[in-house]
């Protein structure tokens, strides 16, 4: 039975969790775009799908699931070594902890500034909301360039946050890390560690198709 | 080996992690509070315990690992079945995907605003920042209250939000709500699901005991 998602694949957050999904080799999955923005916010969608009004939402055998983490959370626990044999979070207590370190360090610290950059400078006018805040972007700006500083002396020598393999906490850093890497380089081009590293995110093979189907909105 | 929390056991998220050591019936741990605020931003222990500077940190066993969450889980996948039967995280794949769906709306939607209002109020003058800024407290306070409002609805009939059953996810909601119980009472007295769903969290043993060995700061 194919896996729905519920959302539009160039949202980050969607994003996150389809690259989960090639990672892992699921290839059954499509997507199923709300009409319009205001679909999501109707008594319908909010009794039966997310009662916060928001997508991405998924559906998998009859299941229904809201949140981009926990959506990519599940689909490993159902499908991971099932289609190929690729460990995004693994069996061992300790080494799954550091990967659920760094997916709280993104959740918390890493993407909101980031999503807030995107917000006012690409997602903002969708809902015609108009032009970019140019405070907020430089706050934003300011606040990511500081946690960017520490994962600089985390990633060094390392290829990935927890060591030599790609794990679920990159996976979630990557699609934020791809929409502002033309518009806002200085972030990602002047600190050898994270480049190496957003590269190395970049070139793993389900990322890879990931944003080769869905490419980056130019803004 | 007793587990080691550096941090101060009256800090919101070191009660996630404590109340759920309690939940789970772990009594070997102690608190090694740092000398002063200034300890945290120090060399040594960005390279040795949080390259964010931030409390708490676990160390159990010579395994060191930041953000409360995180720790609270590893917690769990060390210990959950070892001291009693109760169980937070459950081993079912869908059953664990609503726990991670609701700790992901508590992460991402409930907990910043309750913290930006205790910060405000009450953590910011500890560190000599001076009085709460009412602007910053009434736009969070009116945040909340509208999230709050979706909570009710997700709380229908039910005695915690995954169901009959209390969870990791309604843990981690509870600190930030015990600390604002009596200042913002209108938050959790004027919406009878939330009531019901805050009172049982209150009354699960390791909750219990949790917030009378360390009861909330008065402010």
């Amino acid at each position: 039975m194919t896996i729905k998602i519920i959302g539009y694949p160039t949202s980050p957050p969607a994003l996150k969790v389809i690259a989960t999904l090639n990672e892992l080799g699921v290839t059954d999955y499509s997507f199923d775009p709300p009409e319009n923005f205001l679909e999501i916010k109707s008594p319908k969608f909010l009794a039966e799908k997310n009662p916060f009004g928001k997508i991405p939402v998924l559906i998998d055998d009859g299941f229904t699931i809201y949140e981009s983490r926990p959506m990519a959370r599940y689909i490993v626990a159902k499908y991971q070594g099932k289609c190929n044999k690729k460990i995004l979070y693994p069996d061992d207590i300790q080494k799954a902890a550091i990967v659920d370190q760094y997916i709280s360090t993104e959740s918390c610290y890493y993407d909101p500034p980031l999503y807030d950059i995107l917000f006012q400078e690409l997602f903002k006018g969708f809902g015609g909301g108009g032009g970019p805040d140019a405070e907020i972007v430089n706050a934003q700006h300011e606040k990511i360039a500081k946690i960017l500083d520490i994962y600089e002396r985390i990633l060094e020598g390392k290829q990935f946050l927890t060591g030599s393999d790609i794990t679920l906490a990159d996976i979630f850093h990557y699609p934020t890390a791809a929409y502002t890497a033309k518009k806002h380089k200085d972030l990602w081009e002047s600190r050898p560690n994270v480049k190496r590293w957003i590269d190395n995110i970049a070139k793993s093979e389900g990322v890879k198709k990931t944003f080769e189907d869905y490419p980056v909105l130019q803004f």
